[in-house]
């Protein structure tokens, strides 16, 4: 599909604008990191604020070190196989940071050439509720 | 700031898929809704569920419609004015189909020359929980 520079252009910014407003508005703590490099390419306030630190903190670190005995190849390769399986149950972690048990559940997609993960994280004590009555 | 066809295209594309994949992941019911026209240009399955029904059946239709005694520029009005006042508390409502309490809260940003509401739906009894759980 073509389309003119200025169309595109256009959309991107659409696009663009979409993702970030959407991602700033949600309570659901999400990551995106990157399958090759195993780094944190966005994330949110709940999700930095889960990990124990801040989002300028964790975008462009290695995910794997915000857990507790995780080694970096062998937990992208976990997320990856919990993101391709049918009965995607989602990891079981301990933040490194605030040592709280954590469920990250992950999903992957193509994008530029790149394979990406989206992980949603879920804390045992209930934090994605906890967070939700703040609004 | 020019970018090359493909480039932009790329780019696009990014996004385009961060979008949709970050849509389908959270469970925070989430709506996109055009200031010019009040139509739902884009609603997640939480939010569906939420108002009783499918996202098939909300793409496209006017959002005021699937509340109890709204009208709609009115309905509308009052999301951008609430999105826009400081103490941005959200508007309680009653959905139509399925009679439930909702709080919805909108934020507003311009994309493509667009104003577009994105709002984030609540139930009264603890939907968004509910919905966690089910994860």
């Amino acid at each position: 599909a073509q389309m003119s520079l200025e169309q595109g252009y256009e959309a991107r910014r659409e696009f663009d604008a979409r993702y970030r407003l959407l991602l700033r508005t949600v309570h659901d703590p999400i990551a995106f990191v990157s399958v090759g490099d195993g780094r944190v390419r966005d994330i949110n306030e709940p999700a930095a604020a889960l990990l124990g630190t801040t989002r300028e903190d964790l975008v462009g670190s290695s995910f794997f070190q915000e857990f507790r005995d995780r080694r970096g190849e062998e937990f992208i390769e976990g997320l990856v196989n919990a993101a391709i399986s049918e009965n995607a149950a989602g990891l079981e972690v301990q933040t490194r940071r605030s040592r709280s048990r954590v469920t990250v559940t992950p999903h992957i997609f193509r994008a530029a050439g790149e394979r990406v993960l989206i992980c949603r994280l879920s804390g045992d004590d209930g934090t994605s509720v906890k967070y939700d009555g703040l609004s």
